[in-house]
């Protein structure tokens, strides 16, 4: 057996792309996990397999639209609906092999997500319409600081389409003295857990994040969350009145661990859709060893 | 520029390996750090540069007996003098690209490192003889569990050739529930820091053990800290007269995070040398992005 993938990351959140056109290859939750392991595999926060629409069942409806399937796992080998980082690596990957130019359609469990390339490295995604959840959006969540006891904060719920809770802090202070070693409780707790973002204001259109992922931990980015982020942002502005009332337009900077990304607005027919914009970068070609793959 | 480099661990302190058998690439540490981080990188504990003893300063007087200099690093780019296991993934790639066959001779900053590879796949090191401090090599390490306020133990403080403060617990539940996440306090420190190992016996010639590296936090393994642990608990027994007097002959087996190793001794000539025997794995070959390393 030969297996030759690639290593890659958008800000910081990082993937192992293994090319698979013709879907010949059984990618197990072992050889998942075992490719993430940061110790004793390559390492990464998931695995994003890449393969054409019609070789696929989950994908041969959107085969026409889009004709490559990124089969998305996360490192622990679960399988995830969409990545809003990983599917700016899955793109500049395709550029660099020749697939794609100034635009790709890539098909995902979460359908299919369209993206331009930019001449400044940057890849821009459509992340379609974020859904509040079904009821009132708005959850206690529970956090420490390294300093002072349990705070309990009101938070908004929303879908993108992975379940997140935004808590809205008042310093860069404050969250950079958060204790994220833990994960940050929520109550009620979402029916599939969640992933907890804490953010600051830090300009006018510019705001600063933390995120604790469900399952993994505080990682270095995480690009659903920086999309539920802004907007939570921007409802709690609307709801002020304090705010623009259409963010139609607006571009808003998210500095997280990891980088920096863009999020905004923009209308799609009926839909007004959240893009995402940040870099994707590859970081080298691994012929696996042969050895290691048997054992 | 291009460079191909070799991913590989040993009970998964995992390394870099850079061929530059001429001596000609500028490894300076930012590219160091680079290279090492875990998620804008390929990752690992450290970089294994291999070059010709002939051509590097350092290793020229070790060029009859040792052909290939070991040029060790630290992933925050500092220079170590030796690494237990990293010397093992060392000899392996020596092996792996027709170097070596069933014995090696590494030039390392800690002098010239003689290897047997085994047909079990693991490659035993002679470690050289263990100094131990000169003072009163006793100190008082401070540390805490998950359940219980700070405890202070005394504890034997040993180099072979990195400094090693090791602490002897009585149970492995204790040893599970130790909380690593910050560095233990002890008193008196080290003049240059030390790594701290957490050893319980589990057996006549076994021993389970954690460890928290200088600089690092807690790793998976330690391979000077496998062997320190070793002496510490042979060192208790012959005070207490509990144990063989004499440890040549004996082999250890020590369980780290992971995995597994061996502790020996054997004479040679005046000197008895310790040594360590364990599994040493290449995971993957890896071409660089010519992008990536321009950036």
């Amino acid at each position: 057996m030969k297996l030759e993938v690639v290593k890659g990351h958008g800000t910081e959140n990082d993937f192992i792309v293994v090319p698979d056109l013709d879907g010949q290859l059984l990618l197990d939750t072992e050889l998942v996990r075992r490719l993430c392991d940061r110790h004793s595999g390559l390492g990464a926060d998931g695995v994003l397999r890449v393969v054409r629409s019609d070789r696929h069942p989950e994908a041969a409806s959107m085969a026409a639209e889009a004709p490559y399937f990124m089969d998305y796992r996360n490192a622990d080998g679960s399988i995830a609906e969409m990545c809003g980082n990983g599917v700016r690596v899955f793109v500049r990957y395709l550029q660099r092999v020749g697939l794609v130019e100034h635009s790709a359609a890539v098909a995902t469990r979460g359908g299919v997500k369209r993206a331009r390339l930019h001449d400044d490295d940057t890849i821009d995604v459509d992340m379609g319409a974020p859904r509040a959840l079904a009821d009132r959006p708005v959850v206690t969540a529970v956090f420490s600081d390294r300093d002072r006891p349990p705070r309990h904060v009101e938070a908004m719920a929303l879908q993108i389409p992975n379940p997140h809770v935004v808590v809205i802090l008042d310093s860069t202070v404050e969250l950079a003295a958060l204790d994220l070693s833990r994960a940050p409780d929520v109550a009620p707790s979402l029916p599939h857990g969640q992933n907890v973002e804490f953010v600051v204001r830090t300009g006018p259109c510019a705001v600063r994040m933390r995120v604790h992922e469900r399952g993994v931990g505080e990682t270095r980015s995480c690009g659903t969350g920086i999309c539920a982020a802004v907007i939570a942002v921007v409802e709690r502005d609307r709801a002020a009145a304090t705010g623009i009332s259409d963010p139609e337009g607006e571009s808003w900077t998210v500095e997280v661990p990891g980088g920096r990304c863009q999020v905004s607005w923009r209308s799609d027919g009926a839909d007004r859709n959240i893009h995402l914009r940040g870099p994707a970068v590859l970081v080298g070609e691994v012929t696996l060893d042969e050895a290691w793959l048997s054992s």
